[in-house]
């Protein structure tokens, strides 16, 4: 079986995998379980981790140049491996992200709108989630319930920042700078979009001036094309002229 | 009668029951009103409610596909229905800000600033009111004037977000939600229109760029016609010579 | 004498009396003045008051159509008539920028961002004069110090608006709101500007693809020089063969 | 020895001097030395310092016109007098800045990008160094842990501003203020970047009618070549007539 191949078939068992995590970490985290639930939760990630593990296997076994797969998948090792990095895992669910996409037509302004909406809504729930599995343990930590941890994602991410809540520990602050990193981009791609459809608006004078260069060039092709048919004519008349010339002779 | 007929008919009588809703919903929650006057509030409130519902209905009955305009106008039929949105119905303020979009004449990027402009006091003045709503019934909320109210919805929108005044209700922190999304669209807009006019400025340049090949095609244009006249010349020679060669046969 | 003579003539002691406004007003509000020197920077203050006032009755007297003038330059009464809105007098000093701009050569994109930059430390200037007079006769608040009103101007002109400085009045509330609508239009430039230039860095391969269409507009006016010659050559000849063929008859 | 020559032999030296200044600097305020170790870091920033002075003396030895390159580089002699200003030493780093640029290979947008984030991280970590040496000095300040530093210089480079963490000490707030344009400027290229590639994204269709005119040139030579056959036929039939015409009288 070479690699493709592997990657083609577990393209949807892993996202599968990926939204069960999902929701057995929502699950556990907005609920704070302990006991049996927890335990369950624990199994269902144990579970998902393992169709992790095995998909690095088998790319790593399948792969042509197997030290050039491993130094270029350092980030997929990392999320298998350490259990701090366990929420990266859900990054295999821009796979639905591509589907939205694919399923969106072809107006490049609106995938890309499409695409910076649904990433941002994932980054903030993920976030919000990760943020309150951090701080909630952490004794003196404000963010303590899902919605005060979702506030606080959409606050972030917006660039607003009230300070209400904000995160103290070292895991909850990487997790806020992804976030506002997230923030950059996303404010970038709205201001882009609107900007290319204001310029490409008031572009069209242009277009038209382009418009008239290319009418300009087809009023000159009707020009050379009226000069060859006169010539036709006249090269007629010259054969007669020299078929004439030759015969009287 | 037709459903476009009665969307001309009422477009005008719902603008004016929007105008009523926002004047009597500010009126009650800025003067935080109790006993005959809060009634009173009610009252007109009630009423253009049921113009809202009245077109509602009437849509629904002169739809010419009657299923797919309800599936359509699901966010119609939760205004109408769910006291909590009723502040929505204020989009229909929208209106005005059409007319004066028409009367700002035809310069593209002055139009885009105008309405982003419009949109944005509105939201402003709506967010304060709503958010002024539900906060000053909340024990322990900081929002409880309607210049704090404003004051917030200013420094949210833009985005500085200080933080000395937060909403501590889920209602709340959906309007600040809201804002926030207007504040990165206001500033998205602000950016791509200088930005638009920069590069139309900059672009100037290659527009004399275009302006240049137009006229290398027009002088390529004036020696064709000279070809043209040269030949037309050598065809009545050749027709002379044809002519005579042929008669003195 | 006609109006246009009289602002030729008044721009520049208008402009001094701006920046002497804007010194005085600054010495009694870093200073917090009392007694002579207080009473002294009033004087001041009111001597370059009398200078607007003569420069507005004088436009209003000189005024081709005096309506028009006046119902066009209602907010430069307000200026010269409400104590209040005395820190707008300092818009003359724009007058400066355009002085700036007329010595920075002819670089469109190198003007806008001297114009911005200028722009906004002066507003941050004025923005600190203005919060710190009306924010330290406020019991209460927390600008009271020149070096905090300014460290606040900047933190809420660059929308970060941390929320350790607050303004507590309606007066410190406008002036911050006119400082966040001046940090969204500086967001806005600057980012418009690194737009324009890296648009048009990458658009260097468009503008070679229009030097590419003219150079070959250019091989085909070559050619059609090369069809013309040959056409010469021929009349020629066919002009000889005419009068040949007359001759000898 | 020209000062060409000097430049260039110095450049390495000095990129090792600013980053063994970094290494110290960062040893002495994150360790918040004191006693021996503080003296051998002390030992090493002076030796560094000693560098630039050098550097700077070299320079204006060798400087052909010595008061014009004076003049241009006030900035260079404050560095190397005024201890207040050390940390800008660090701009020489941009010079391994310079360096990742040539290797990058020669698409302009990604080395717009990747200039913009080694220009960010070296900015964050330069000035949560900086900001920790003037306020961990100062009672009462927040900032007095690396970790809390950084998150601050975070929090500030995107504009969030969560006011958890702000300096008190005017050295600080000037860093903030550095942070802040910094912040400014990278959203503004992160903005610009993504518009770049969406406008040229969208103009892919503008480039299409750019190519079809350059297509409609292509068939007009086309023509024309024809053209120049037809005469060509015709001139040697010309010809042929003339030498006839000749010959027989």
């Amino acid at each position: 079986m070479t690699q493709q191949r592997w990657q083609r078939i577990s393209e949807w068992p892993l996202t599968l995998a990926a939204v069960l995590f999902l929701a057995a970490y929502a699950w556990e985290v907005i609920g704070n379980l302990a006991g049996p639930s927890s335990a369950l939760a624990e199994v269902i990630m144990a579970a998902t981790w393992t169709v992790f593990l095995v998909d690095y296997v088998a790319n790593l076994v399948l792969a042509p140049e197997r030290w050039q797969w491993f130094s270029r998948h350092i980030l997929d090792l990392l999320i298998v491996v350490l259990p701090l990095l366990r929420p990266l895992r859900l990054l295999r669910l821009v796979t639905l992200l591509n589907i939205l996409q694919r399923t969106a037509g072809t107006a490049f302004r609106g995938r890309v709108i499409l695409y910076a909406a649904g990433a941002s809504i994932l980054l903030i729930f993920v976030a919000a989630l990760a943020v309150l599995d951090v701080e909630q343990a952490n004794p003196g930590s404000s963010i303590v319930t899902f919605e005060d941890a979702l506030w606080w994602a959409f606050v972030t991410i917006t660039t607003v920042g009230y300070g209400d809540f904000t995160p103290l520990t070292v895991m909850g602050r990487l997790i806020a700078g992804a976030l506002m990193l997230g923030g950059i981009a996303l404010l970038g791609v709205v201001t882009a979009t609107i900007a290319s459809w204001i310029v490409e608006r008031v572009a069209i004078k242009e277009e038209d001036a382009q418009a008239a260069t290319r009418g300009e060039i087809r009023a000159l092709e009707h020009q050379v094309t009226k000069l060859q048919e006169t010539l036709d004519r006249m090269d007629q008349r010259t054969q007669v002229l020299a078929d004439r010339g030759v015969s009287p002779k």
